[in-house]
């Protein structure tokens, strides 16, 4: 087999076996097959594409490229959610306690984040004393004592897609669906849960910013689930507007909190509910998506959920107390950004908001930037609000001056206010389902 | 200026800038653009291709990337000819010393053979003491005096062409018009002539099987010579048999020999004249193509050709006797392939015969493979002829007694005869020109 002749196949529309696949893979992780040769081939897919058997055959190679977590001795079937990214979405922080409120165990490892998006990893480091990396034992241990744990991606984790994806990254070839598709799917059956429930999100601060490029990456992942024995299921979410008010991973740990207890804003609380609810639904913790979100509802009213959360995060180091008196630092400059006229608002966009955030220090412009976990931004509006001139409608958080007003700047640009009123989007689209 | 964000570009089928492709071309050369980009890139012009001017900008980037032959010293319009390879090609052998006789020099670079397909270099070496390398103030010196000049291809010429030539071939992006038009051209650019005859192969022994590829090739590599002001002609020639009768470097030599003493097989001598004729309306020695073609055959028939030849060869070293007694040294071993039945001849496929003489020692498999100057096959028929059952068909010449049977098999395979007459195609199907 030469990588040679293989790219000239893909190139010319033909399809890669699951051979083939394992030897690109394994060649390339060992460091025999060069990145010019994965560069060009990963430009054929990008053309080409690739059939729903190749998808899961190149995930399934992936996953073959590195450590995979063993979850059986938790004796019971597990189930993992993953968000398509997004901005102010805490999702995994309200959703983890409150499934495992609810029985089903959450053995899950998440990311940092990067750009206008935030990381789940990153939201838990805001809460003092929180340990994000945990012993492979420790974290089983406490997987079946508390019922959840999380924590950061192994390094040995799918090696195949950290090199391919940092390939990728430079060669124009990203936006490619089988490719983000097994990218995101190798993880997640490397992290060893039978069922997957995906949040793809859509819109200005998705990465997929067409609802129709969302939900044919979310059949895409739903057809690699199907194909190797995971039972998948993929709820598209909009996010043209952030997810709830909070941007900044204080923020974000202190919007949880809220939600926790019952009183988060709605739009959060309906994703979280509709997750949580295919969670258990595919858990069999649940008959029917409608029982599992009473039960979801109930739990998150009657304290078992909130109960869960500082549960699982005094088990992995956090300061407990910090969380009930909400007592999270937040940045010492507070900026208003006001209205610059009556009207509706008809649209928040989520990117420039995420990069305002950024900017402020509450993500990462490269891998290396370091993160101040108490900047961000708070929203007093959502999309569809009517509000006067002059009201205020975020407040900024930072510690640097200097960057006050380019994100000023870039909230001017992401408010659109007009005078006609306007209802909400939908915020859930469609579920795409293997079961 | 960001590499990425330019292959971004082309992939999504916008046309790059004269800047931008310098800043690509001279990038790639110093070694700052990492071949994997170069590879993402070069796969993108595969799918999206290139405009006219991109082609043409590409084509000077690269002349540019290292050095230029001035050839003004010579003080005349000189004219090139290029032949995009074949089997039993040895026009230049003949057309060079037929125009220069004609008072049109000839100062050119020529490249050695590589897999099925001859080279120049490697015919002008199978004459015992001829030099292929001389400095650059004697290769002009020898055109000034005796009118013609030949040598290999200097290492600095078009360094980007060759640093991309071998990533090409790696990545499966050789087979793109664009890509092999501006590695053609700027070669040809880069050798200093202000005039560029191009032979463009196509069929079974060409690296452009189709006329309507061969076509494309055609008029991208005109188009080139338009937008940078060289007068370009190319003619499309047949290659679906080998080109005369002899393959393999002395064969050749003698059958070049034969033809510049006016007594070369036809189609051999055809091309000869078309190529010959536009290098003289070219270069003004002549105001029709006819005219041109009359004044060469008389140059071919009245010996001034072939004393040219003879003084050419003696300038750059040749041993003059030996060509004048055809006393080139053929490989020992010689082998006939005869018929298998009797009929018409319908097919004597280029390619396969010239693998068949590779393996006989005449070419080369890999570039550092050494090559039998006496090895080879002469054909004594071509595709129309009559031939009874059991009539030598062919003459295997070789050391390599291991490599006869592969050889006739693979001849065996080449010759298709049939019970019904057939007419040979034509030999010129057409000629594309700027002037």
């Amino acid at each position: 087999m030469r990588m040679v002749d293989l790219i000239a196949k893909k190139r010319d529309g033909l399809p890669l076996t699951k051979d083939e696949l394992r030897y690109i893979v394994q060649g390339y992780v060992r460091g025999d097959i060069p990145d010019y040769q994965m560069a060009a081939l990963a430009m054929a897919i990008y053309y080409q594409g690739m059939s729903a058997e190749e998808t899961a055959q190149l995930t399934l190679a992936m996953v073959e490229s590195g450590e995979q977590v063993d979850l059986s001795d938790i004796g019971q079937f597990t189930v993992d959610k993953h968000s398509s990214g997004g901005v102010g979405d805490k999702t995994t922080l309200i959703v983890g306690p409150l499934v495992a409120a609810c029985g089903l165990p959450v053995a899950k490892m998440s990311g940092r984040g990067l750009g206008h998006t935030g990381g789940t990893i990153d939201k838990l480091s805001a809460i003092p004393g929180f340990r994000v990396e945990l012993s492979q034992e420790d974290f089983l241990r406490q997987v079946k004592q508390v019922g959840i744990a999380v924590i950061a991606q192994s390094a040995n984790l799918v090696p195949a897609d950290k090199k391919l994806y940092a390939l990728r990254d430079v060669t124009a070839t990203v936006d490619s669906i089988p490719l983000i598709a097994s990218s995101i799917m190798s993880k997640k059956i490397a992290s060893g849960a039978k069922g997957i429930v995906l949040d793809v999100k859509y819109g200005s601060g998705a990465f997929m910013t067409s609802v129709a490029k969302a939900e044919e990456l979310a059949k895409t992942m739903v057809a690699i689930g199907q194909n190797l024995n995971r039972k998948t299921v993929a709820v598209l979410s909009n996010m043209d507007q952030p997810l709830g008010n909070a941007v900044g991973n204080s923020l974000e740990v202190l919007e949880a909190i809220d939600t926790l207890q019952g009183n988060g804003p709605p739009d959060l609380q309906e994703v979280c509910l509709e997750l949580a609810g295919w969670m258990l639904l595919l858990g069999q913790k649940a008959n029917s998506l409608q029982e599992a979100k009473n039960l979801l509802t109930s739990t998150l009213t009657n304290g078992q959920a909130w109960e869960k959360f500082l549960e699982f995060v005094a088990a992995q180091g956090g300061e407990k107390q910090v969380l009930i008196e909400k007592d999270l630092t937040l940045a010492p400059i507070r900026v208003e950004f006001k209205a610059s006229r009556a009207g509706y608002v008809h649209r928040i966009n989520a990117r420039q908001v995420g990069i305002s955030a950024m900017l402020l220090g509450a993500g990462r412009e490269t891998k290396e930037s370091p993160i101040d976990y108490g900047a961000g931004i708070y929203l007093h509006v959502k999309c569809g609000d009517y509000v006067q001139a002059n009201q205020p409608l975020a407040t900024l958080y930072t510690s640097k001056e200097e960057q006050i007003e380019p994100s000023l700047q870039l909230l001017a640009e992401a408010f659109v206010i007009e005078n006609h009123p306007i209802s909400s989007p939908p915020l859930i689209s469609r579920v795409v389902s293997t079961v």
